[in-house]
């Protein structure tokens, strides 16, 4: 097995070689679409996910039911791919070919770890102070019978890339010239959090404030 | 090799055996991602898709350079899996352990298959059209030289699964009498289009009404 080709081949004025840009992608995702091979075929499946920064680099902390058959072969070492993207916008050229996404993205590349002892509960909390931020406070500390029942996973980025589109279309001068009269630009794609929905048990309390202060996923970028 | 493993092993509770709950998935998807394996690396790279329904069943459509090598990969008939995921938002438990994310997320497995001729041709528009309704009526056609500069795949679903997670929490009966203080719910991740940005030849043009029909990407299922 040679290396994972991580290099932008097709559109590489789009790639970004910045571990910045890398980690703010990953601190400002919920989700990453991981793949790995089982049986020689693909697998992609949503993970929810954190930030995972250590000596060892950057990368992303999953947790998942020891009794999943993916978690099971990540854990082992199967060669792993987690990408973040974060959809901006639509881009409206003046010809279908120059139509595109703005977007920001990132694949990283690499074998996953599991965590244990200390360090696997200090991920489950990175995650719940990631994925929920305020809210660990008020919770109770989970049972060991729950822990035994998890799986956490750290994949460190040993190949990466990212890359990043946006502002509005590039068209060639012939189509601008032939074709005044038609708008071009982008349309960005927006997201922000709705009301607290509370269940039937919380209609009369409060809704926790630290709602009001999360970060848009996504959109720390900007 | 055997045949790939699509049923949902972990939070059955979660999975739905209905083809319209697929169908609904990936018509309100833009962007899928797609994994495959290369030299024995899985690859989960994000692609801009169209649904796509033809006798021999439901998937999706994507368009790349002829250039990719993820593209070639696939038209040789690699096997591939697209996936569609739809964060609908956080739900806040009464334990770390409990609290989820709602999501509605399509897998389609299969080997995708490179269109020609009128098919690619259909495609395309099919493409546009799903992509940027309304807009393909004010471009210009596609030359013969974008054409062939643009390679089309139909992926069709010969494995699929499907899994929605929706409403609020699911606390165990001694945590919602342990703790009658602290709120519970969900936190909606809501969508929309934001004000579209015309380039520097558009600003005195006016914006195409149709971007304000546009559907929200992920939001037909509700």
């Amino acid at each position: 097995m040679g290396q994972p080709e991580t290099r932008v081949r097709r559109l590489p004025e789009n790639q970004v070689d910045d571990l910045r840009a890398l980690q703010a992608i990953l601190h400002s995702a919920v989700v990453a679409h991981v793949g790995c091979v089982i049986d020689d075929y693909p697998y992609v499946v949503p993970l929810a996910c954190a930030p995972w920064v250590t000596d060892a680099g950057t990368g992303l902390l999953f947790h998942g039911s020891t009794g999943s058959r993916l978690f099971r072969a990540l854990a082992k070492g199967a060669p792993t791919c987690a990408t973040v993207t974060h959809l901006d916008g639509l881009v409206l050229a003046r010809s279908a070919f120059e139509s595109s996404m703005n977007y920001h993205s990132a694949m990283i590349m690499g074998t996953a770890v599991e965590l244990t002892g200390e360090a696997k509960t200090n991920a489950l909390e990175a995650l719940t102070d990631h994925l929920l931020p305020g809210r660990r406070e008020e919770l109770r500390h989970s049972t060991a019978k729950e822990s035994a029942a998890t799986m956490v996973l750290g994949l460190t980025a040993q190949h990466w890339s990212v890359k990043v589109s946006s502002g509005g279309p590039d068209d060639p001068r012939e189509d601008i010239e032939a074709t005044p009269d038609l708008w071009a630009g982008s349309v960005p794609l927006v997201s922000r959090f709705g009301d607290p929905q509370p269940d039937e048990f919380s209609a009369d309390l409060p809704t926790p404030g630290y709602v009001d202060t999360w970060p848009i996923p996504g959109k720390s970028w900007a």
